[in-house]
């Protein structure tokens, strides 16, 4: 340390510098299934720069294209909370910054705690706590596993969710889960997270890809691979025929609508593809609808429903579990407010006694989410039993420290932070409309104009 | 008609102007409450201009301050599905447009149908709704009454609904809803639409103005006022006391919460101030818990449960009737995705037979509400029995049109539109940070920067 630099305690938050980056994902049809046609995998992505120098917290939401200046200009929105703050008092206390932001009392009434501002917040938390495990030294999974229970119950805002999960029984979850943390923190080190891929299962992909992709899927050791459905019946049946033959019986094959479905819809063509044992049936509607989501769980037994990657915050999952609505909880790391109200949300999972199986994808997802699933089973589920991270093969590149996939699982992390730093290299290319990818795109005469 | 223009029929829709237009309310505490501390009430508002020239769609959605830039940045991601559109055609079908803005598939990652993105499409529809009622020569009230029932069946989305509702039924409730129609046409124009007041209300007042202004408002004929509740529970009981003295025991007394309790919460605090008969609990809790609000209503009775100013879309509103959550529903001109979905919103509440008393207040929340509640009235529901909409007397005057109340009673309106037009002379002077009053306010030197 220089004899003219602050001392670390006293670095504050100097900047918040905000990115739209997309990928022009649509050209291949990745990505693609009934309700989400040409995705371009976008990321509305930030630094907090720090007074100290170096050390910086990334984070980001994900989107897939049109609207992620949106979801920029929502995340600039939020500076003048964060400017200012002293780094070392944040990162002891990310849920002050937090509470500060869903509670501010003009920004509210843009959700409250939902759509476009709540994923601002999402992101911003996300590289607040991005900083805190770099701080640390520690993969975020870690330092989540290795904290006081009763500081992380301080990290969660317990208004709407008290009638299903007090701070008390929150506290009695996190103590308990401390037991034999060590032990699987160990066997996390030499096994990994189970993951299951969606890669074969676009709904663009013809029905030789998908058998070629869902055959090399089971030679990777994935033990769940996933299909789009809902655009058209015959397909469905047959795509699903075609894919439970590429795998044979032993592999489970999920399926996923995106929301395309009416309640009744939701039913009945689910019931079409059951002679292919699908293992559950994702977003078969509204993520909204949690009544709904109950209609067709006793309607579809006993193929299961899954559902969390639209969901807005912790009291749709609430009422979703107390409804018992849903088999599967599929959180996201990047739709709700960040690693605090997943912290909510995993707590709530945990006392209905529902499996976790996270959504992951898109930009970064897989490389954020890893790591709440893993401090679950060291520190709070304490099991892997039914549970796996959602895999897709994209855009890993782009990141300084990518998902490591081998048999079928995650490698948990060891670098400190959070996983979501983006080589520089990346941010220059796809900044959109400026980096050098959609400079020359949009600079290149289109085939319609040229006709 | 000049011979060199184009015919009507021809004329598209050229430019969709955006404005950031905040009003500095929050130096009076009007419009405080337990949740909105001190709110800018705001407009993020547009203009859909068209080659006809003259006649200009109007419309918006209401902020309290900070973010409306956000909201802004939202319509303005509309507008390419929006330039270039044949005017004739879209005021023909408004639900042309409003299909493709919630199936944007880039777009509804935002979202789906929530917060930013979705009062963004509310704005939007909004002006082509009051383009349409221009053209028409209507007050928009009176071209939803006068339309056939098919074509209105036709302008709602069905999805997500249709477990509680089918186009057939809709159909139906509206082709008995234009039984007697003419006649109470006749009786709005006579006696117009009844208002409940929340002027006297607000929590920043003191106890000699609540009791000044609800005497104001039982003389001025209205027959409801509203009290912001759940900041201080002793405040509370001596501002219910109070208001009760002040308008006696056969005037209602309905009070406000702001989302700001647990369920458990919202029961006992409620039941502290039952002497004084509230007549509904307005947003006990978030307006996301469905099923919180089953169980406040469960706990609560005789006092009524109402929400709605912000429920995000028709999908929870249908759960909040499956299950029997609200006694009153309290539609919002604004936050949903605007006449389209508030047909399909009213429609609900009249299948389920729970009376609609709209939130309005803001920025010209009344001037648009008004019409919804005329329509559902003349051609829908057929009574206003148990029926009101919330009056706030601030910022009217900023309007072309502005409301009229007398009596207690909304007036109908009789010019031509959705009375969304603001004077020009408003826009410039309160448009964010440009404006005249802005731009003052900004240059002068604040009291903490001269200490």
């Amino acid at each position: 340390m220089k004899g003219t630099e602050l001392p670390t305690t006293a670095a504050r938050i100097i900047a918040v510098d905000t990115y739209d980056i997309r990928f022009p994902t649509s050209r291949e049809l990745d990505g693609s299934d009934a309700m989400n046609i040409a995705p371009d995998y976008s990321a509305a992505y930030l630094v907090l720069r720090t007074s100290a120098g170096g050390q910086d917290g990334h984070g980001f939401t994900f989107t897939i294209g049109r609207g992620n200046d949106v979801q920029v200009a929502a995340i600039a929105s939020l500076r003048e909370h964060i400017i200012g703050r002293p780094v070392a008092e944040l990162c002891a206390d990310p849920g002050s910054l937090y509470r500060d932001l869903i509670g501010d009392s003009q920004l509210r009434w843009l959700g409250p705690e939902k759509g476009v501002m709540h994923m601002a917040i999402g992101a911003v938390m996300n590289a607040v706590w991005d900083l805190a495990a770099k701080r640390q030294g520690k993969p975020l999974w870690l330092l989540l596993a290795d904290a006081d229970p009763a500081w992380l119950v301080a990290q969660v805002d317990f208004r709407y969710i008290a009638d299903a999960l007090t701070p008390e029984e929150a506290l009695e979850l996190l103590t308990k889960g401390r037991q034999g943390a060590d032990e699987r923190a160990a066997d996390l080190r030499r096994r990994g997270y189970p993951a299951y891929t969606t890669t074969p299962g676009w709904l663009g992909y013809s029905d030789q890809k998908l058998t070629r992709l869902a055959k090399q899927a089971v030679a990777d050791g994935f033990t769940q691979i996933k299909l789009k459905v809902g655009a058209d019946r015959a397909d469905d049946i047959r795509r699903c025929r075609t894919a439970r033959e590429a795998i044979g019986p032993d592999i489970r094959l999920a399926i996923d609508a995106n929301q395309r479905w009416n309640v009744a819809e939701a039913i009945e063509w689910t019931g079409a593809l059951a002679e292919f044992e699908p293992y559950w049936i994702e977003e078969p509607t509204s993520p909204d609808d949690v009544l709904g989501h109950a209609a067709i769980r006793r309607g579809v037994q006993p193929v299961k429903v899954a559902t969390g990657e639209h969901v807005q915050n912790r009291i749709i999952f609430k009422q979703l579990l107390q409804a018992d609505a849903i088999d599967i909880l599929q959180l996201d790391s990047a739709r709700v407010g960040g690693v605090n109200e997943n912290l909510a949300i995993l707590l709530l999972a945990a006392k209905f006694g529902v499996p976790v199986c996270p959504h992951a994808g898109g930009v970064g997802l897989c490389e954020l989410v890893q790591h709440l699933s893993m401090f679950d089973y060291v520190a709070l589920s304490g099991t892997t039993e039914d549970r796996t991270i959602e895999f897709v093969d994209h855009l890993h590149q782009h990141f300084r420290n990518p998902v490591v996939i081998s048999d079928g699982h995650y490698r948990a992390p060891g670098e400190p932070g959070f996983s979501a730093t983006m080589h520089q290299a990346a941010i220059d290319t796809f900044t959109y409309p400026g980096g050098a990818f959609w400079a020359a795109d949009l600079a290149e005469p289109k085939r319609e104009e040229c006709l």
